[in-house]
């Protein structure tokens, strides 16, 4: 009996099949909230938000120096500089007064110049602004000693945002730049999606929490799951742990279903006697199976349904299969709920130190340990393992080395593409 | 007068030589806090974590199984199998016993074997597992196609981490697998460093705030270093616009140093008619001046005091210069008061697609768009633009390109370094 479930998991399916199929059959809606701008970076829009008006909303000085008409300046040069005549000044602070801020500050004439500040309106009549390192101030006269063509150091209104233009995307991760150019344009607050709530279920006779006096296996898969996923951005239900027994692990699922969008459980769902978790999973109405084992070292043993359109996701217990199904399951999963793309990886190049193989047909994650060798280059040293319970690979570790299917191996000293998971030393 | 001031900004200074001096002069002390393992992603930690004993606690299975003594299986092949009779099940529920915790499980005598699933302790007298895909189950007996060497397939005790490994490292960001190997090791609390407090002033007579009706600039720089400081972590007090008068700057400046560790101030350390933030704290007693004035494009007005150890970091209001000069000086200063790395950087190489040339002796920050040209290689788009306050410059790009002070620029067509600041279409 045990032989024929094992028959199943050999016949593992591609991860990217696997995956596409859950994404084709969520339906979750997550909300959309208001949120004050300040509070948005690291949130995922909720909606495209455009420029309201032109920015800068008038021409205005580039730099620090001397609003002139540039044909007053033609032909100047520190041997033959052209003289004219300081009328005034203009800084940013007249912007408060209405009628110089709509451009209609002071005119200009020939032969004058206004000593003007980064960002002030340029006064009706001048066409450039000569920096403040090419002029000479003799008294109220300065002297250009450099020509400037027309619109020379002037930032044209609508440079930076067009009235209609995009600030935001929908979908988009927002950074702190999004957020300056939204208070930019006047914009107090926008629309972005709540957290995914994801539900956390361990199941395992063998589990104790951390800091249990109990004897056992601490569960270190829930405090891994919840942490990971409080890093992306979600907002975690910790349901705790649940005996290897079909109808409790069917309560606490249902429970998820209710309080969360998305359902990780662990355990329960590998080869053996305790193969509850599908089980328990399969009596719940509308369940779904989605796909069971996939063409992932380690974790081939990761699993999911879908019931109401709710995805549960079934990883294993041991910390490094686990993290390989976060990282290739659950992020770009939760990604999706939100329209948005994960944020680029870390990567970079480096000469193996020993040959890696893989089993053609998996996609295999090596922890490799990062370092600079004493010629400049990157070195990647895997790191000797067995199984995939020895979380300290990951600690030991500051780089993962993700091997395709189709690709038998590589050797010592090829140059390997890597992701970095920390600082190299 | 005028004139005066600007030549003090003519003579930058290096921005590495600068931000040395800025870090050798701070004392500012970070408490740590006792956080538990579950809260602790994302935090920096405050002390060295050990492992408490080994890891695993004995020696267990690597996969799904037999336990055997691998000398039964001494030439044992499809044509030629071993024969071994089987004698019970270990499951990792067994831990539960204390007996069986210790590895005194069910003793395994010559001619036979264990079925044995992943994590359980390996019985006595047994020395290896047959994988069970290498097994064929004839009643109680089972059939071994393939021999197996001592230990294979078998997860020594300790071998994940031994007692007083190191599992988390004093200023280390703590990542998910950290908190699973403390999970693991059954350790449910640690102390992290309190986030560093950044209390904000923009100082300017034009600003307003967002969402304000009357006419003015709206304050763009102020959510931008909220925003960029929350998202590396810190706590942030904002103390508002102030308008441009020495006696209000300082007021708000001491009331700062009174609340946060670190204070960044923006506007008004320009050149020209208000150049009043370094005057107010040079008011200040014990304020020291660091420097003012660095070799960055944009960003050369950047400037940092500390009063009492405390650094006021003095910055641009517009928006990209402020941009340069958080990820150049305040990201590396709050790192360094955590006694942290700063997380690697995303960087790519990319084909420039136009020429960018730099000022000699300056460290340029380009804009860039990246895109994936048809020929599948990747390109790099500076964008035109004038001045430091161009924000969209930042949006409609995803990358920036950094050209070093001693390098006059980048022909068309080179492949230059660059840092993705969002995703590649």
């Amino acid at each position: 009996m045990v032989r024929e479930r094992l028959k199943g998991f050999l016949k593992v399916e591609n991860i990217d099949v696997a995956l596409n199929k859950l994404l084709n059959r969520v339906r979750v809606k997550v909300d959309e909230q208001q949120v004050p701008i300040c509070d948005a970076a690291g949130r995922i829009a909720a909606e495209d938000v455009m420029a309201p008006h032109d920015y800068p909303p008038f021409d205005r000085a580039a730099v620090d120096g001397y609003a002139v008409r540039s044909s007053d300046t033609f032909g100047a040069s520190p041997s033959n500089p052209a003289l004219l005549k300081c009328v005034g000044t203009i800084d940013v602070s007249v912007i408060k007064s209405r009628i110089s801020a709509l451009g209609r500050s002071p005119g200009l004439r020939e032969g004058e110049a206004y000593l003007i500040f980064t960002g002030a309106p340029i006064p009706k009549g001048a066409d450039a602004v000569v920096p403040l390192e090419n002029t000479i101030v003799r008294g109220n006269d300065i002297l250009v000693l450099a020509q400037v063509p027309p619109l020379a150091n002037v930032s044209r209104r609508g440079e930076d945002f067009r009235s209609g233009d995009v600030i935001l995307r929908k979908g988009t991760l927002i950074m702190p730049w999004h957020v300056a150019a939204l208070a930019q344009a006047n914009i107090s607050h926008i629309k972005v999606y709540r957290p995914v709530r994801i539900a956390v279920v361990n199941t395992g006779d063998e589990l104790v929490e951390v800091g249990s006096n109990e004897p056992g296996i601490v569960n270190s898969a829930g405090p891994l799951i919840m942490s990971y996923a409080k890093l992306i951005g979600c907002e975690v239900v910790g349901l705790g742990i649940v005996r290897d027994n079909i109808r409790e692990i069917k309560e606490v699922i249902e429970r998820g279903l209710n309080v969360a969008d998305v359902i990780v459980i662990t355990g329960g769902s590998s080869v053996g006697s305790r193969d509850v978790v599908p089980e328990a999973l399969s009596s719940i109405k509308g369940a779904e199976l989605i796909f069971h084992g996939v063409n992932l070292r380690p974790g081939r043993t990761a699993g999911a349904y879908v019931i109401n359109g709710k995805p549960v996701l079934m990883f294993s217990g041991l910390p490094v299969a686990c993290f390989v199904g976060l990282e290739v399951i659950l992020k770009p999963l939760i990604y999706y709920l939100l329209g948005a793309h994960p944020p680029p990886k870390v990567r970079t190049r480096a000469v193996l130190t020993r040959r890696v193989v893989n089993v053609i047909g998996y996609r295999s994650f090596y922890r490799v340990r990062v370092f600079r060798g004493n010629d400049g280059r990157l070195y990647a040293e895997p790191l000797r393992l067995t199984g995939s319970g020895i979380i300290s690979s990951l600690i030991k570790g500051n780089a993962i080395l993700i091997i395709p299917e189709d690709i038998e191996g590589f050797d010592e000293g090829a140059e390997v593409e890597i992701e970095l998971i920390g600082t190299i030393d």
